[in-house]
């Protein structure tokens, strides 16, 4: 699996970039990959895959977003979600690492309490299917500002956003394989 | 999915429970399931199904557990370690709010620390496969007199095994649910 | 699975309706569904899914019919097809219970003798395949004014459309359930 | 698909026959099959795979049946199992078409109305799953003297086993062919 | 599955022939099929499914190809390139034995030595996916004038095209047929 | 996928190495994986998996030969029956290579024409099932003294067996991932 951090620029997420081989044109990486760059998200309804949010209306906007794709060459789009919740999961176990304090997971979704008590969003997240493969987009606040909900950001968290992102990647890659070996190295049972 | 937890009585845990169909047998539930019961653990090299542990000639005690068992009627393994990872995840969860202790996850195993200094183990797990399902096992320390190495349980941690049985079940079973919810609320992509 | 039938309304069936997800946003009804309505019938070959009945240029219209749309959200199209099969099979069931009149089925259409001695078509029917689901129209005529071949309608056989459809869409649910659980209870064998 | 029918000899079915391989080691035919045999039944408890006939204690007995045993190089026990009801559904079809009486199908079992007012049990049946294939069973009564339950056979209703087992075989090939087609000769359709 | 070696015209491949139910549609064929016909070879940038080839801005061209065009009913399009290997493979072996002469493969290409001592390409081929089947199309260059890059054709190795399409198309199926038998044919084994 | 040439002792393979987890437990290592060794071969019928070998009563017996051993952690036999033939054909390319003799396929054997102008058998090959992997054995004949059938040897063609195992695995590997990658590397196509 190829992993990927761009430190050189920053690249704006409207959705597109949750396509098949967006990853192999954009950074000529082939297979199962994850990439992870900042930018700004600002997702139109038109290229919104979750028919859920499409039907209440909400577009997901944020000033600056570290973002993650992933995609894996196999169709099953139930695994893939599977997947995704671990993508959350180790964000957030790490999260709660670097910054000490306590992430509260609902779902897909991460929250913080918030100074002004509120609870604050982290971070967005949608898996879906290609063609030929499944794909994973996944965003964590940087900065705020002008978000149509509350939220949280890395920044007033104290997190360096790609640092984190090398870790989580690494982490996650190293998860993925366990679990492959969790599958390979038990003998079946029977009746 | 069925849930189940045993109240009445107390079963031991020696590997011939994680063999399709016994939930159907001893509890009369087809179909996916999680059980969950209060006992001993001791699992002989014989009826172990990790040959790394075979080959590392470790067999499991535990004077009490909690064990959770869980069979779905599907036969990717590899799905069922995700779903076993899940288990895990979503007991560490529960476990941190309900002690306010922090938990350290490894794969999926889950870890606390000892007044000693040392870490304690808290559960073992695995998932495996049989002619026509995938199947799980995860055991979490209650008492731990006599265990092999350093563990910890729910007793000295002050948890209520059936209790907590009872809200880790209804949130699994909520989880798969709402993750097979959002493989079928996302329209497909595509190049 | 989801069973609703429209009572308030009649929708027209112009083959737009046989896309994933018509279900979620038409009735906000997400996973597996079945639906029943009335309404006519009108499918211009470029919304024909049967590529037999494009080539042989066989539009399909009917003044009005009782509509079963079901979404399954599992790709394999063979196993729909199936699932296809068994619908028509249990209307042909129920129909003949109604009207004590004997019901020819040749594949997945029904037929029955009419007044002139003419064979008459009773049903359409179409399976097929989305990104991430599969799925199945099937017809009912209820008047048949006007349709290009001899056919015969619920209307002359003194069917009540949407009594039929609520009886049809709980015996649909009931047997897809009992195969699940005749896949679920048995053992394996070997040689 | 190979179809073959046992004109020259009785066989025994007692749950052995409903093996991996059996009809290629008995009969030399390699790949997808179904074959039929007339012959006594009598299925022990521990040759039983429907569990459910294990915990009722239900052993099968019949003094002659009709045998028919289909095996698919497929490992979808779901899928057979739908294969498994449009064998008694078709099997019902013929023997409405035969003997101008009405048969009622419940589940996976025909019943006919007896002289003496009592539903008569025309059939059993079993799907199963192999490492390597899925299985069918299904027996029909010829003689009923000594059955445990109520039940009715092929002699009394005046039909010729042999002569339906042959009918029956090709137009069970048929339809499954035809299903294939009808996967085939669609396109998709997307959102 | 259907074998069809077209005879009495020739037609351009332009990639569009890379489509599902392209041979139901052109050829009434329903089900796996292989055809083959003769015809120039242009496939713009656009109608390119070979990603690397795109980003590699190498359009194909030949002035007289032998194409064939396999469908596979099935979405699995790992195990269609599998498939794809074995064409070239068998196409390779069928060419040494009627040239004599030694071909070389890397991966799906073929490869002669050319009088002037450079290797020259005797072959192009891909695999790829539609909704409901999975593709090839694989082209043997029968005249070689104006190719992009040294290339050799089957009329300077003086072998008729038709000929050898009958020839090839018959041996691949049966090796299909006989990888299925393989298949159908051993016992599982366990630990 | 772990390669593995046992350079360091003679292993007999009767039948019991075509076994899940038996590479793991020998060699240590987990996953996929191909290992070659030297050895006799002797295979009781007992222990043959392939049930036509089993019904012609054709023990299997080879004074010396290298043996090959594959595990794939899927459990498509289908695919890897493909992955067997595969084998097979690299062993032949590579061998014509290497001795510059002409190799005859016939399936998943190779054979090469003796001095006495009969046909000699190389190699032996075997895929099947565990409830967790697919396996592969192939054998190709060292030395052939006291084989059942005319046979041919790597001692007599001059061909060092554990250099050549060294070149088949690696070019194996290379050629599974180049597979891997070309399914990968694809953009789907559409009606």
């Amino acid at each position: 699996m190829h992993l990927h951090v761009v430190h050189d620029r920053q690249m704006t997420y409207d959705g597109r970039q949750l396509a098949p081989h967006w990853i192999y044109r954009t950074f000529d990486l082939v297979g199962d990959a994850v990439v992870a760059f900042i930018g700004p998200c600002h997702v139109e309804l038109s290229e919104m895959v979750d028919i859920e949010d499409v039907k209440a209306d909400s577009p997901i906007f944020s000033p600056s977003m570290l973002h993650i794709i992933a995609e894996f060459f196999g169709i099953d789009l139930h695994l893939t979600v599977y997947r995704q919740r671990l993508l959350i999961i180790i964000a957030r176990e790490l999260l709660e690492e670097v910054t000490g304090q306590s992430i509260l997971r609902r779902g897909d979704d991460l929250y913080l309490s918030r100074d002004d008590g509120m609870l604050g969003k982290l971070s967005v997240s949608i898996a879906t299917s290609s063609p030929l493969s499944t794909l994973i987009h996944t965003g964590f606040n940087i900065e705020t500002e002008g978000t149509p909900i509350p939220t949280v950001g890395l920044a007033e968290l104290g997190v360096d956003p790609l640092g984190f992102a090398e870790t989580l990647l690494q982490r996650y890659a190293d998860e993925l394989q366990d679990i492959w070996v969790a599958r390979c190295k038990v003998r079946a049972v029977r009746e």
